[in-house]
């Protein structure tokens, strides 16, 4: 059996929508399962879940036997946005309310609380031989992400974060949930441990470069096809990758200016993007971030690369990596 | 090896004590870690831990094997407590601030979520064969706990609340929690399924029967004893067994008051626990209460009488089994 013939994966978004809306929470209390159907029911790419089952594929079992851990990290994901946007106090979440808005906060906390434990629910629907180590990996990589928004979080107020600092907060934050996503399903088909190290990495790398590339789209992205409002992260004074290598380059004059729009909500927002990304283009700050993007991208393939596979068996791996970073920028 | 005699139970709450400042939180984020150390930190009877290691001794299993999942279902609790006191907005816990009182709500948060999952490492520190059973049963645990916790929420604003649906609730919020306990040591220990059973139940019953205790001790408790100030569910409008036995019996006046006294803040403290406890004496709730609460009891007992073990094995468990339930009433 060739698993990558059998395999549409361009349906496999579809196919993990479908299995989120078969879960049965219309049960009681009415209160804390609305707010987990309506979270999981407002859609995005399912990006890790996808991931998880493309890696099972490739290395040869049916994706069925992957859905439940599929599952688990969308809803794990899922949990995280709840939590997080009651942290951040954001009124919305893909153009509709987020659930401590349509609820209340303590609906957003118990409600996420419960979809953790749902989590843990689907993630052990495995196999005996791998329940240890997809718990061992699961449970590692959801205290890291944790770690990710408190560093995030307190660098909202910490000035002088480093490179180093940030690109590990994304790391956390962000990325080692797609190197989970790929090894539990490579864990899942049996493969070596080897090839699960190399996709992990593969995905934490991956995950890394997507993460600049977001900070590039937010103020280099084409409004038309970039899902946010252009220029968001300078609206709200979030401290990017471009933010910093920004003041990592800049003269005196251009870092008292630069501090400056960071640290007022009064300039009108269309001028505050004007100039701040004025001050990026003197900088040559979008090239900067390209390469550091390009770095992580190159080094995802390098480990991507060295899996003990076909070309034929990757290749729908590789074609899903290269579209994630040919969005437009 | 006769496990009952190398045991020492009333020590039991210490090693627990000692084993949980052991777990190293002093690492990066700090803001993260630190809550975590200082609610576990706080005390506290260690009951569901004690329980625990109790079953596992019963069966006849050194102690030492259980003490991760011991130490896991210790920072479950301590879990629910930094999320619930949120929810309730509870300043403090133990006479000390809550969590989110002395940092704030987003710390609470997720810190409460990193315990959650370092509940699950714990857990997971756990021989392979019985890995799927332990986390089956703390699954299905953890959401109902949550789910007693909504239903808490619930009945705050909600009239009418009838007796099974009061018992329902804490047999979620409190008493789950405790079976949980005494079914993982006991299947660490290796016990019969059947043995496992009643071990749950004889746990989920004495812990309504000690949460009834709980509602009547807040009344009728020697103030000098009890942990807690007399009459603060009166003071807080809580709807307990006694509350709600109260309704039922009541005649049209006694409902009408004790409607106006539980819908108000304006009336003097003393003067209102004063007016509640005059009608609860009237209507003989104080033995309506003892008498249910005796009936969990016995239920709870005849379960453990069922287990499959000589009386000496089981003296110790009972003994704390009884010393449950003569607190000061």
């Amino acid at each position: 059996m060739n698993p990558t013939i059998s395999l549409d994966t361009s349906n496999l978004t579809e196919i993990v929508e479908s299995e989120l809306a078969k879960l049965d929470f219309n049960h009681k209390p009415y209160q804390l399962y609305e707010p987990i159907s309506y979270i999981l029911s407002l859609g995005g790419k399912r990006m890790r879940p996808v991931l998880l089952l493309m890696a099972c594929d490739m290395f040869g079992k049916s994706i069925e036997d992957a859905m439940p851990q599929a599952l688990a990290i969308e809803i794990f994901h899922n949990f995280t946005l709840v939590h997080d946007d009651i942290m951040d106090q954001a009124p919305k979440r893909r153009n509709q309310l987020t659930v401590h808005t349509k609820w209340n906060e303590n609906t957003g906390i118990l409600s996420g609380d419960v979809m953790l434990v749902c989590a843990y629910q689907q993630l052990c629907k495995s196999e005996n031989q791998y329940l240890a180590q997809l718990l061992h990996l699961f449970n590692k990589t959801a205290i890291e992400v944790c770690e990710g928004q408190q560093f995030d979080m307190n660098y909202e107020t910490e000035n002088n974060i480093t490179i180093p600092e940030y690109i590990r907060m994304i790391e956390l934050k962000t990325a080692v949930l797609l190197g989970c996503s790929l090894q539990t399903g490579s864990i899942i088909a049996g493969a070596t441990t080897e090839d699960q190290t190399n996709m992990y990495e593969f995905g934490r790398n991956i995950g890394i470069a997507f993460q600049l590339q977001d900070d590039l789209l937010d103020v280099f992205g084409d409004p038309d096809k970039f899902g946010k409002q252009i220029g968001g992260d300078i609206i709200s004074n979030k401290k990017t990758y471009l933010y910093i290598k920004a003041l990592e380059l800049a003269d005196a004059n251009q870092k008292t200016k630069l501090n400056q729009l960071f640290n007022t909500d009064e300039v009108d927002n269309l001028e505050k993007i004007q100039a701040v990304t004025n001050i990026y283009n003197s900088l040559s700050v979008k090239d900067s971030t390209k390469s550091e993007m390009k770095k992580y991208f190159n080094t995802a393939m390098s480990f991507f690369n060295k899996i003990d596979l076909s070309e034929e068996q990757k290749m729908p791996l590789r074609e899903f990596a290269d579209k994630l970073m040919v969005r437009e920028s």
